[in-house]
């Protein structure tokens, strides 16, 4: 929540103005009420601006200490909530140096020899767009360990595989639940490479045109994390690729929870009895002991919206919008939080409903067996067995089908010699082949769904992670 | 900003639940946070809802006026900031109901007879939009008269009228203001038609099928302002497009801000230097007298993407929802906050800022005496005096151009002959054709650019706001 | 499909320039593969500009007749397929001008006086959306007939009604149809307004700022089925407010089938079992027959996102655009045109598939007598009849539920001595209650659920719709 | 264009069905006027597949020759435009293997042996995908190419910087040039990492489950350029991961792009002056010799809409999707398309357009020379020279520039007796630091605006485009 904000005049760039801002300006324009999360990463980036300007002897080494010491005390003061942020100060750069300069007195005006506020912000920012990434790769990781997990536990539960939401053929369980590590790991990837390209540090480039300071960029580079400086100092400024680098990993990591968050929903219906969401995530009825309602897997699938418009608003800010800075990038900043807040909730509460997910193993096996689910197996079987290709062996299957809805039963309930009629060849092995256990472990093609290849995924998938 | 909340368990359905819900559930289920701000909506609800109870004869009068006592208690509790909030209690119908029970023991359990939460949400949140409109609509109107203010003071203000932002025809700056106005009033009827539209009752649809509860949803309804109760419980329930009609009406009124949020930006650059954004709206440089940063202005701009990205999350939300109630939904009322409190604020920046522009009328007269800006003006002469058709008047009027420029001077600038030449009959009259005063006043067709025109135009306005 | 297309140089602004467009600025510049759609409104746009020129003196009878009989050829040889569409002429308007050409000469140069090709495509495409909403209106009636005619046929049908994707009550099948048809008419509203809204005339304001020829506008908005001609000739030139509105509208219509669309596809699914789409709106197997892929459903459903990202496009192009026109603005036809296609497919096909829907009656029936389905009635009728309160009979049957899962049984199957030992006054009575057709029957608040209810609605809007 | 297409049964699922499918399903499930781009990719993928059938002996090398020759010839059919797709065929796929039963015969059955629809659409559309951004690539190379050109002939030209476009600070153009150099580069980047994730095989997934026959994925795989096959069947058929990847990096290019379309625009106008566009990329007026409209700029700057507006419709599709195929995944294609068109188009039109850019060295110069716009250099020679911080700086150069206001004139222009008022050791060496070639040379720390710097980060690109 935001810090009680008292008011005072910004005298810092004010001074040459006649008339103070207007009440609705300093609402539209002071950001304190968003940037104050920036707090940690702008004390960070002036320590090392700072020691980089004693280290080339543009400030004093006497100076440089007492502003570091004033700066730790200023860290100090926001971890222990004791710092009262001000709405005229406009956002935490302004709050920060304020207080520095009640603390150690004019001294505080050197801090910003040699940048600006638009080098500082892009800093700031970029600085905590990482942290935030690595705090969701661990979350991504426990999440593809929790559908591992479930994959582990369901090697070879058997289910149906559907297409339209209609039942295709039978699937394991852990086949499934690995089609979602493979999208995490590929969102994983994505992060990974938003962190390596945002890693480059803007601090230095001033206000858009460089310094005349002979100031290290590598050095304060090197002292944030950063690769390496950035090698334009306008671009510096006015690039927020980083944040829609991360906010777009984010939309599609949110499109894949949403995709499982969908089939949880359906499958926790009375009608798929697949699965049970424990008490924790789900809400329910007072009197209606049955209505298990799966809100938290609702408002997962819900989130991507947020996430996926917040998308949109940042590309439409960037929009045809001049170089280098102009204030609508101020906006930047809601956007990536908000985006950031939802992604993390739903990655936690994804990760944990996992693990309290209840597996309906019979229900599962009932559904799969439905009728005429191996109608493939026997196609596949023909053509391997007795060289009818493709499309024949599909007509034939088409006849035997007829025959057995005539029948009113299913295939594997056809006298032998109905099969004989079309195949004088096939013997009693062909019922084999209609066997749903059979079915899924003959599909052992690499990356199928028979229990062999799964295990074999999830060795891998484990080595991998760890 | 959201008051601290302390955590209870809650009780109201969590009694068959084995085990706790987990805080992260906790936290991605509970909207306190945001639908706080129903407060007042709801309380408003629950009165006319046990008024009918009352006069339905379900609950008895004692009990109604014991829980009306109650119910205006909790609402002055909640305007004096006295009323602590609790993420347990999940949101602001079962805070409010809680505290009911504090307040006046059991008797508050008959509070929810026939109603459920579905339709007492859906109530509250219409009449939230409804008293947003109610108070979005005098801002339009503030910026319409602001609009209308400066096309009054500069209704014979010659500026260039850009098409590509190229110099295309010489325009009164009254003239473009009331594109603006125009713009406006649109924006009003959209969100006059969103409250109509808006205005019938769910309360009554209970949870979603209605109730076998003798009441009068008619009565509740118009005790609460609505026009009557909705048709179709479910529908009642699941419907959100008074929040769509209420986003997109929104969606295209900053649109239209951020186009002259645009113009504005560009105009008071010092190359175009068309106006100057009062320091009020403005920020600056200690240092650089000359730069008046448009803040207010940029801000404006960007909002719209704010504001169209909320627009494209609820969509998304809604996209493929089945009826009738499901958790995703909880999502509109933060989607619908946002972009309230930013149309309001940029509505509120713009009226204010409108008030305080200066406008250089010699930059604009200047920039629309730009070489060849009449030149239509000159082939429309031809084509009403001469008899030549619009085609042959421009190649005409082309020769001549080019004969100017190989002069190196303007139109108006040639010598008589040389109109002759073309023409024998062209006379020095030519030569007010040319004339970008002229020009301005010449464009009397109904909505033109004329200042006679602008003035008839501004009256009924005037007559049509008020 | 667009029409070949073939190349020669633009003379007519061409002229002046010294070097030939580029192949690609060509390409990007070009629109006559999207708007040659424009055709007819163009021609119906000309005739009556035409017309008024003469009527006003502007240009002669004699030259106005016979352009009038050029258009009619120019607009019998494009009904023909005849005219072939030259991509060096840009656009719609500059190549059947220039057809006119060819068939009458230099008269038709008369036809472009006192307008510019700004107010011309502004007043085609504005015909072209009236039009547009004028053949999807009907449409949406059709869907709302069918909705209709489903609702009448299962008035009765029993049906669990979700919420969650649980089953929360009993509802009719008929009530659930009537809230789609609730939802259809808020949109025939919205496309009703956006037509109101967008029939002023821009025609006339010339490029800008309107013209010095003495025209009529209110002659040629008439004509053309205006209400009046626009009042400021800038904004006619610049505002796509009324693109807006019909994709606007577009969006939630489309957002609406896909919820109806997200239910036929789990409801067909073979878990459910509730609805069978009926062979021409589904897609099989050869030999999996079971299958009924609800291709058509899954489109519609997909579609809404064409439609709101469509919608997107259309805001942020216009985002900062600076009055009146720019280029820019000429991606407004392929985006409604891609919306108006899209729109129309999904409302034709759900019209379509609506008529061939079955409905499992069986299977609705007993999935509605879920266990405690009915829990909610028998609560409401202990608040009636023994003065509990809501709270309190909740309680009582929380206790009661308890009870018949320790028994393994349903409410219905408690014996009566159960019930009173809750409450002795209980009798046999309470298990009416308890029964799905009552429950239903008893919901006959005005809007709820009960088959009297739903007739009365129905009938209501059979009047309506006609 | 799409061909036209005739219409015939679809025998291949259809057989089963008793009705015929509807026209309007026809219309909305058929596939093929859009997917007929992938021809070459669908047949280069039948190749690989059927010679891996024939390398594991699953059909003979007979059968496996003929249909390689059967597929040859189809291709040339296609390359030459003889083969007339057909929409009863509804795709691609269907409209290639009968054009195959139609020259080879029945033995066409065969190439459908262990694959499906569903992995074979996924695997054609990963290869198109590759392929467009194999073309992407170097279109992004020649930008960065183009751009350098431009920074290189403009390495010491002096322009304004400008932020919230007010002049800032003096730069180099060169060094504005190479800001959009970097922001490619990472375009780049983000097209390779999209290809790199995209390039893994989905082709012997099957429906979705694998199959049982011995295939080898690795060979056909390694055949078709892909790295490896993918690891899970159900993911391999319905990831769309690879589109949203490939149509967010082309979002965020397309925003660069716009961002220097929107500079251009400007720059382009009377009132800036900068530069000038070529005739090949403006359109005229055959009478306004002046006006050169920037169409193809503002072209770029709108299609970053259209490109961004697709992302959101492909996530929107994406959401909550339930695995594996759904339709809606149909809508992948057509989004991906216009994506991929509309990007090409504006990448080769900016390449195109930078080439005949004329830059006004003496328009930007006059600009850069603002009044006070080397302020800050003063603010720093203080603080470096004279041991003043950066605060104290700031307030003697403010009272500087009020001086230099009432004398109105410029910082130059003042009296060196009154800089000596303020600090006495100043001298005639204070007027260098005011100049702006002087202000522009002294920016050479690392990645800032002096040429010396701009020469060295050309020399750079220049090594790392080969």
């Amino acid at each position: 929540m935001a810090k009680k904000l008292k008011k005072k005049i910004n005298s810092m760039w004010g001074g040459r103005f006649s008339i103070q801002t207007s009440t609705i300006m300093e609402q539209i324009n002071s950001s304190i009420a968003i940037d104050h999360r920036l707090a940690e990463q702008d004390i960070k980036g002036s320590i090392a601006h700072v020691k980089m300007l004693a280290h080339q002897k543009i400030i004093s080494d006497k100076i440089s200490e007492k502003i570091l010491r004033g700066l730790v005390t200023v860290r100090d003061e926001i971890r222990n909530d004791e710092l009262e942020f001000e709405v005229r100060l406009e956002d935490i750069h302004m709050n920060i140096e304020s207080r520095l300069h009640d603390l150690i007195g004019p001294d505080a005006g050197f801090i910003h020899t040699a940048r600006s506020r638009n080098d500082q912000v892009a800093t700031d920012f970029r600085m905590w767009v990482r942290d935030s990434i690595d705090s969701i790769i661990p979350k991504i990781s426990s999440n593809m360990d929790n559908f591992l997990e479930l994959a582990e536990k369901n090697r070879e539960t058997i289910m149906p595989g559907f297409t339209h939401l209609q039942s295709a053929q039978p699937i394991t369980f852990g086949h499934h639940m690995l089609a979602y590590v493979e999208m995490l790991s590929r969102d994983k990837e994505r992060f990974f490479e938003a962190r390596r390209r945002l890693n480059e540090c803007p601090l230095g480039s001033a206000a858009l045109a460089g310094t005349s300071f002979p100031i290290d960029r590598v050095m304060t580079a090197k002292d944030l994390g950063f690769e390496k400086p950035m090698a334009n100092s306008i671009d510096a400024v006015s690039d927020r690729d980083f944040a829609l680098d991360f906010v777009s990993a984010a939309s599609i990591c949110a499109t894949h929870l949403s995709r499982f968050a969908e089939e949880l929903v359906i499958w926790s219906s009375e009608q798929f009895g697949f699965v049970q969401i424990s008490d924790s995530f789900s809400t329910g009825s007072s009197i209606m002991p049955q209505k298990r309602n799966p809100d938290a897997a609702e408002l997962i699938r819900a989130k991507v919206a947020i996430i996926s418009g917040a998308l949109i608003s940042l590309l439409t800010v960037l929009k045809g919008l001049p170089l280098a800075y102009s204030k609508d990038l101020q906006e930047d900043k809601e956007i990536v939080f908000r985006v950031n807040d939802n992604l993390c909730l739903v990655l936690d509460a994804m990760a944990e409903m996992l693990t309290e997910i209840t597996v309906n193993k019979k229900v599962l096996r009932k559904s799969a067996e439905a009728k005429f689910i191996t109608a493939t197996d026997l196609a596949d079987y023909l053509v391997s067995n007795y060289n009818y290709n493709f499309r024949q062996s599909h007509q034939i299957v088409g006849k035997l089908v007829r025959k057995a809805e005539d029948l009113d039963c299913d295939l594997n309930e056809l006298n032998i010699n109905i099969f004989k009629q079309i195949e004088p060849d096939i013997d009693e092995s062909v019922f084999d082949v209609l066997n749903v256990d059979n079915s899924v472990k003959s599909r052992g093609s690499y990356g199928g769904t028979s229990p062999t290849e799964v295990a074999a995924r999830i060795i891998e998938w484990r080595k991998r992670i760890k």
